[in-house]
C-alpha cells in the first residue's frame, strides 16, 4: 500500500494548487508537503488575529510559495486567484465553538456564506478543479453510538457545527448539480507542529502543549471523555489522497486516527512525552458543558478503504514531535 | 379531540403575536385566525416582489392588525417590534428552489442568516416567547423511504434546502442552549386561498390554479410523482397547536395531509373541481430535474400524537375553496 500511495501523490508535480487557510496549522503543513512534491502552491489566508494563520508557519518554504493575504469573503479579489487551479484545498474556517456562540454571524459568514461564494467562484473560474473541504466531526453533535460513521445523524450542538454542516452540504450539492469534484473530510482533533497554542480555538491540545512547555499546570476538564486524534502529517496525507482518488468526489468521509484515548490518558502521555509536567482535574465549566459532545471517535473505515490511507504517527510520537517543534519556536506562537 | 383543540387555541385571546412573512400566504391566514381568537397581531413582511407578501391578503382584517413593512434582515428595526411578544410565528422565507440556485446568496441571507439574527433578537428581547418556524420537507432531499418520518436523513438537493436546514437547526439549537421555546414544522405542499399563483415560486399548484381560472391549459411535468398536500386552514391549525402544546418545544415535526396522490390525479381533481380545464403532460425540464425530489409524502404521526392535529379539509374541497377565492379576487394575484 505504501508504494501505491507514493505513486498517487506524485501526481501533484507541476500542478497548480490553492490552499485557503494556507497560513494556518494544517494548511501550512499541506503547503510544505506539496512544495516537496513539486506543485505550484498559492496560499490564501486572512491572517485574522483569532484564527490559525501565522506567517512563521511557512518560514521554511516562504520563497517557494505564493501568498495572498485575503479573506475568502472578498469574492472579487478571490476569483482571479483561482484561474488555472487544478486542486483547491479549502481549509479556511472559524474553528472556535465558543466564538461561534458569542458571534454567530461572523461564524456564519466564514463557515457558510464564504463557502457558498467560493464554490460559485469555482463554478465560474475553475470548474474542473478538485476541491477538498475541511469539515468537522462537530456536525454530528453528541454521538448516539460509537464509533461514529458517516451515516450517523447530524445534530450540531453549536452554531459552528450548523454552519460547517451547511458549508459541507454546499460542497456535496455543487458536485451533484454542477459536477464540481468536491470531497469533504470530517476531521476530529488534529494536532501537531504549527497548531494554534495561544488559546483553545483549534483544540484544547494547543493550550495543554503550551502549558507544559511553559512549565505551568494545564487543566483537564472532566477526563473520562474518549477522543481520537490525527497527527497533522497523517491529515495532510489524507487531504492529498482525497484530492487524487476518483471515488471520493461528491462524498464525505470521517477522518480519525489510532484507537481513542481518554483525556486523562492523553494528559499522562503528554507529560511523559515532555519528561515532566502537571495537570489539574477540573469540573467542566457550565458554558462549555452546554455545547460539549462527550465521547467521540470516528469510524473512518470508508476513507481507508477508498484511498488506502492509514495513520502512521502514534500519539506518543506525535506529541513528542509537537513538543520538539514548539520548544524551538515557542516565541512565534504565544 | 375537537373539543380539546378548541380549548387549546382559545389560549391566544389577549396574547401578543408577531408573524414574520405575515402578508404572505400562510402568514395572512394565520393572522385572520388569530384575530378571530382575540390575539393582538403584528405582521412583519418585506413585501419583496418575488415573495408571497400581498397587502390584499389582509383586506378583511386590515384595521385589526398592526403591519410593519420590514425585511427580517434589518435586525435593528426588527428588535423593538419583538418587545412583549408572547408568540412568534416565523414564516418569512425565500421559497423558490430555482431562485436559490440562481441567487444562492440571497437565499442564504433570508433563510439562514436572517433566522440566526432573528433568534439572537428573541434571546435579547423576548426570551420567553414561543416560536414556530416554517421549515420544509425540502431538507430531506430525495426520499430514501416512504412515508418520510423525522428520522429520515437530511440531504437537501438545492441551496434552498441547505439554508432551510441551517435555519431550522438554529431554532433547535437555541432551544437546547438558551431555552428558547422554538418548534419547527416541516411543511409539504401547502395550498389554498391567498397563495402565490403568479408563478411557481410557492408550489406548482399556484400556476395550475391560475391557468384553469384563466381558461388556459396547465403543464404537468412527469405526472406519476406522488405528493401530499396540506390545505392552508389545516396548516394554520397546526401552527397554533405547535405554539401551545408544551411537548413541542425544541422539536421538529413533519406536517402532511390526507393520503398522497399522484400529480396526474391532482390534475384531474383540479379540473373536476373547476368544472372544466385542460392540461398537457410534459417531460421534466432538465434544469428542474436536477433538483427535483421525486415522490414525497410525510409520516406526520408524531405531530398528530403530540398535538391531536388532523387534517379536516379534503383535497377536493380545498381545491374548490381555492378556486372560489381566486375566482373572486384574481386581479389581486396575477
Amino acid at each position: 500500500m505504501a508504494q501505491g500511495l507514493q505513486q498517487d501523490v506524485a501526481g501533484f508535480a507541476g500542478s497548480q494548487v490553492a490552499i485557503t487557510g494556507g497560513l494556518g496549522f494544517i494548511g501550512s503543513a499541506l503547503a510544505a508537503r506539496l512544495v516537496a512534491l513539486g506543485a505550484k502552491v498559492l496560499l490564501i489566508d486572512s491572517l485574522a488575529p483569532n484564527y490559525g494563520g501565522n506567517l512563521f508557519n511557512i518560514a521554511s518554504i516562504r520563497d517557494r510559495v505564493e501568498v495572498a493575504i485575503l479573506d475568502i469573503r472578498e469574492t472579487q479579489r478571490l476569483k482571479p486567484l483561482l484561474e488555472g487551479c487544478d486542486h483547491l484545498f479549502n481549509l479556511a474556517g472559524q474553528t472556535s465553538h465558543l466564538d461561534s456562540m458569542h458571534d454567530p454571524v461572523t461564524d456564519l459568514e466564514i463557515n457558510s456564506l464564504a463557502q457558498l461564494t467560493l464554490l460559485e467562484a469555482c463554478r465560474a473560474i475553475c470548474p474542473g478543479a478538485t476541491i477538498v473541504f475541511a469539515s468537522t466531526r462537530q456536525i454530528y453533535g453528541r454521538p448516539l453510538y460509537l464509533p461514529v460513521d458517516e451515516k450517523h445523524p447530524l445534530h450540531p450542538v453549536d452554531v459552528n457545527g450548523i454552519n460547517k454542516m451547511a458549508g459541507e452540504a454546499y460542497h456535496t450539492l455543487y458536485h451533484e448539480v454542477y459536477g464540481l469534484k468536491a470531497t469533504s473530510l470530517r476531521l476530529t482533533n488534529t494536532y501537531g507542529p504549527r497548531m494554534r497554542i495561544k488559546d483553545a480555538r483549534q483544540t484544547f491540545v494547543g493550550v495543554w502543549l503550551r502549558a507544559v512547555l511553559e512549565g505551568k499546570p494545564f487543566e483537564v476538564w472532566g477526563g473520562a471523555q474518549k477522543r481520537d486524534f490525527t497527527y497533522v502529517d497523517d491529515a495532510v496525507e489524507a487531504f492529498l489522497l482525497a484530492a487524487l482518488a476518483p471515488e471520493t468526489k461528491g462524498k464525505v468521509f470521517n477522518l480519525g486516527g489510532e484507537a481513542p484515548v481518554s483525556l486523562s490518558e492523553l494528559a499522562a502521555l503528554l507529560v511523559a512525552a515532555n519528561g515532566g509536567g502537571r495537570y489539574l482535574n477540573h469540573e467542566f465549566p457550565a458554558e462549555r458543558r452546554r455545547i460539549d459532545i462527550g465521547d467521540y471517535f470516528a469510524d473512518d473505515r470508508l476513507f481507508r478503504s477508498v484511498t488506502g490511507w492509514e495513520p502512521r504517527v502514534t500519539l506518543a510520537d506525535g506529541l513528542a514531535r509537537s513538543l520538539a517543534y514548539f520548544r524551538d519556536h515557542l516565541v512565534h506562537y504565544v
